[in-house]
Order: structure tokens, then C-alpha cells, then sequence
């Protein structure tokens, strides 16, 4: 029989769920998170994992659980610490589903965990030193050095690319810095300097999307842009000299052979790439390898991928 | 009878060379750098580690060489890649030495020396997450994680501060990129801002230094600082907020606990650190622990722990 691994991604919205053979999601849910209290998505999380135990009998011999949920975590521990939306409570998740199912389970915040994906399976599969960058709402990272999740000293949130200074003479960022990369080229700040460029311009695209009440947000911003509307293409060279000054402290501070986008923002595809590296030689940088995620399943790939690895490594250790 | 190792710190200037036993250069030497050819300074290191076993003969027992070298290295291969200032040509230096003395020779880049130094007997005895920084004529940086170096990927430069960019509107570097922190807090750089804002003030400690024909380098700021010269505060203000904003990328990226500052920059003391908190405040950043190096002789120490460090791995590899 094949082995399988239950991944859990959990959001702010919902949760999704899946078997994980191969590199493969075979089976698959989703549930709307149920965001009142930690022990109510404990048990969402235990009756999905139900659900796919029943749905793969016979079929898949299902080694361990893993999740990847937002905000900090203690994977050591197995805690789920805390979040902005969800009600983490330094909840034991981990040991909640262990007892309940008998399989073992391993925990990650939800980008390392992608990180540890494309590594697996991913965009990183051929390289030991690589950076993850998810472009979304917000702005993450995840570090593979050596082939393994580099996590950092005792608040163990290393990665945290979102939040480089780029603009010392940027806006406030939701954290309180003023001028992070997260508050100058995450989604919302692309869109917003959509809607200024365009109204500057007064013509083109983009105004003509604001001037019929259509939603000009990052999206639009990219759509845009492959149209050549001017107003686009200078928010895209912007964002692209933004996230060039992050990954030149990332390369510089991390040496990594590639790096890996993904996240929402990463379906602006070749146009977001070619900004970056049109954002290196304006800065004078030497470029570093850009690649695509390669993922279409990230937080439940990488949730069964921290699982896979977490378990490989425990047999590891007791064989020596 | 006490272990010792020998400590070689190749500079573009000089050599200096030692013996180290628990922590202290119980013997020392030094020798100006003869940079006519690799070939050369080899024999130089030869002669020099020749005069320190000679010296040290029936007192300590020597384990083995361990030396700093600046510029590109590969610590694996034992070579000494290439430098600026130095005729390295990827110089198989450690087998050179290993052949002719017997005894097994390692070698680091002088940045990553010290930062492995501190970890085994300076600042960061305590901790096995920091982050090293130098700030000298350059900027450069070493990263301990989990207890060891970290040297990232190919490219094995892992740690470079020096070269963020903090200001995308700053000067251009001599690396070619724009805005680097070296450009902007390095010793000539607090220098020439020093005679700007003397010049700008024309009054006060700084300007009067100026006109009498005095230095004003990175020191005399300091000094003047310390005198409450306003021009020379405004400086150090200005360079304490650009290495917050390279400080805030270390943070943000590697989670150290602690950050190690060395180099002759760190003569400023806790007038340095105090500045550096003060931009961390500005920038609405959490400030991070802030320790000065404990090293008197950080390239000779940091080099002898280098060679400590990668015998005890080799033993505790054999022993399993």
C-alpha cells in the first residue's frame, strides 16, 4: 500500500484538508473555520482527519498529521502560540490529534511550512540553499539551509522578509515599523498605488476600470500591465525595486542558490519576475535565480511535507 | 600539559600570529604582509608558526592551525579563494601547512573567524544564536545558528551586512550597489559625514578640529560626540539609524537573541549602541540585544576557534 500524509492548512477562513501521496493531494475538504474558540477547530480539525481516514481506507497506509497554521507556533512543543485571526491560545494541537487519532502530528507556521513543500516537492526540490518568498496580503518567508527549516533563536520567527525596512521614508506598516517591504509591495499596497497611479494619469486601464466603479486591486494591477497601461507598469517597476531591496538583504545576510515566489501576488507570473530583476540592476545588484512556486497546494503539501520530514527524522535518529 | 592552538590573522597590512590556550594569546607574533605573491605569504605563515611551536615548545601541547583570511574562502577545500588586498589565488594554504608542520590547519573568512570566536570565548559564549557584526573600514557580518557558522549556499558568503541597501537614494558603493549600509556607516563614511556637518555647522568641536588642520575621522566623531558637539551627534544619530535598519533586516531574517558588535568602530561604545537603539525607537522596531565584542584579539582568537571547532567535529564524527 502507498503511504499518505494528512496535510492541514489552517486559515483565518477555512480550513483545508487533504491526503497527501507522492506529492499528490488524492483526497481533499474544506470547512469554514470555526473561529469562537481553539477547541472547536481542534474538533474540526479531528473530524477531517476522520473523514480522510475513512475516505482512504484500504487504499493508503496514512503515516502522521501535519498543519500548517498562521501566526507563531512551537513545533517543538507542538503548540499552536498564537495569531491575529484565529484563537490560537498556545493551544496543544498537536497532542490533542495525536490522542485522539493515534497518529503522530507536527505543526508549522503556515509559510516555513510551504518552504518545507517546495523543498519536498516543490520549486526547491533540486537545491539545499534556497529562500521562499509567498507574496499575499501580507508578506512571508521561509528559509532552507542545508536542506532543513532554519528557524532561528528563541522567538523562532526567522524569515520574516515582510518586515525589512526598504524605505526608511515609507508608511506606517501594520506592525508599527515604518517603511516594510510588507507595507510597500503585499497585495493591498499594489493596489492602492493602483488607484493613485491611475488617478495621477487620468487616463488609461486602470482609470478607466476606477472611472466604471470596477475593483482596481493588485490583480487589475498585473492584468494591466500586460495591457501596457503606463499607470501599471510603473506601480510594477516600483513593487519590483521593493522587493529587489528585500532580496538583496536576503541574499546578502542568507547566500541562497535560488528563490522561490509564491503566494497570491505570484500569479503576476514572468511580468513580477522580470520587475525584480529589472529592480536588481537598477539598484547595481548582481541578480539571484527567481523561480515560480511550483505548487497548487501549498499549505496542505507543506503541512504533510513538515509531517514527512519531522517523522523521516525521528527514524533517522533512532537508527543511529 | 594545556592544549593549545595556533591562531594566524592574515591581514592586507599585516600577520598577526598566536598561540592560544583556554581563551588567552599566551604567545604572540607579527610580521608585515609580504604581498608579492601567495607563495610568499605562505612561507611567511610557515616562519611564523615555526617561531610560536619553538616558543611554546614543553609548555603546551599544540592541536592545531587555524587562520582568518579575508575575502572569498572555501573552508571546506582549505583554500583561500581570493581578496581585495591580498594575492590569493585560490592558495591551498591549509595543505600547505598541514604538509610542511604536520599538525591539521582550517581555515575561515576573518569575518566569520571572529563571530566563531565570540562564540567559543567571547560575547556569545552563552548564546547559540547571534549575529556577529564587524564595522571597520567595511561592514561585514557572521551568522551562529544552532551553535555553528552558518555559510549558506554556493556562494558560502552568508552573513554580509555590510551590503543591505538602507537607502535606495544613498551612494553608490564599492560593490556598485546602491545605498549599502557600508556606504553609509562604515568608518570613511562616518568620516566624511563628520566634515560635512562640520562644514554645514561651522562652529563647535568638530569644525574647529577641521580648520585647525586636525583628522576628523570616524573617531574624532565619537569623541566630539561624547563632547556634545551638536554636528558630530547628528552624525552618530544618522549612522545608529542605518545599522537599525540593517540590524531590523538581521532580526527579521535570522531571529539571532543577540547581535555582537566588534571592529574599531566599536570603540564608540555605548554611545554606538545607544544610537543604535535610538533608530531601532525611530523606526518603531523592538530593539534587539545589543552586546560589545569581548575579544581583545578577535582575528587570532577567532582563528584558534575555527581550528578548536573543526577538530572537536572531526573527533565527535569518528566517536560515532
Amino acid at each position: 500500500m502507498q503511504l499518505g500524509w494528512i496535510g492541514l492548512d489552517v486559515g483565518g477562513t477555512g480550513i483545508k484538508a487533504g491526503l497527501v501521496v507522492a506529492g499528490d493531494v488524492v483526497v481533499e475538504r474544506y470547512v469554514p473555520t470555526d473561529r469562537k474558540s481553539d477547541l472547536l477547530i481542534c474538533e474540526q480539525l479531528y473530524g477531517l482527519v476522520q473523514d480522510i481516514i475513512q475516505d482512504s481506507q484500504g487504499r493508503y497506509e496514512i503515516v502522521g498529521i501535519g498543519l500548517a497554521v498562521p501566526g507563531a507556533v512551537d513545533s517543538t512543543a507542538g503548540l499552536a502560540v498564537g495569531a491575529a485571526n484565529l484563537p490560537w491560545n498556545n493551544t496543544p494541537v498537536c497532542a490533542y490529534l495525536q490522542e485522539r487519532t493515534g497518529l503522530s502530528a507536527f505543526l508549522e507556521n503556515d509559510t516555513n511550512a510551504a518552504a518545507v513543500g517546495e523543498s519536498v516537492f516543490g520549486a526547491g526540490r533540486d537545491v539545499d540553499n534556497f529562500f521562499y518568498m509567498a507574496i499575499g496580503t501580507g508578506i512571508g518567508g521561509g528559509i532552507i539551509s542545508e536542506g532543513r527549516l532554519l528557524r532561528g533563536g528563541q522567538a523562532q520567527d526567522a524569515g520574516e522578509i515582510g518586515h525589512i525596512i526598504v524605505d526608511m521614508a515609507g508608511p506606517v506598516c501594520a506592525c508599527g515599523q515604518i517603511g516594510c517591504l510588507e507595507a510597500l509591495a503585499a497585495a493591498p499596497a499594489i493596489g492602492r498605488m493602483g488607484r493613485e497611479a491611475a488617478e495621477r494619469a487620468g487616463k488609461g486601464w486602470l482609470w478607466e476600470r476606477l472611472q466604471s466603479g470596477g475593483t482596481v486591486d493588485a490583480k487589475a494591477v498585473f492584468e494591466a500591465a500586460l495591457a501596457e497601461d503606463e499607470a501599471a507598469l510603473d506601480v510594477v517597476a516600483r513593487v519590483g525595486r521593493y522587493l529587489a531591496v528585500g532580496l538583496i538583504a536576503v541574499r546578502r545576510l542568507l547566500s541562497p542558490d535560488v528563490v522561490v515566489i509564491g503566494g497570491g501576488v505570484a500569479s503576476g507570473g514572468q511580468l513580477l519576475l522580470d520587475a525584480i530583476r529589472q529592480g536588481h540592476r537598477e539598484l547595481g545588484a548582481k541578480p539571484v535565480e527567481l523561480r515560480l512556486s511550483a505548487l497548487r497546494q501549498p499549505g496542505i503539501v507543506g503541512a504533510a511535507a513538515v509531517a514527512m520530514g519531522q517523522i523521516q527524522e525521528e527514524q533517522s535518529l533512532k537508527s543511529t
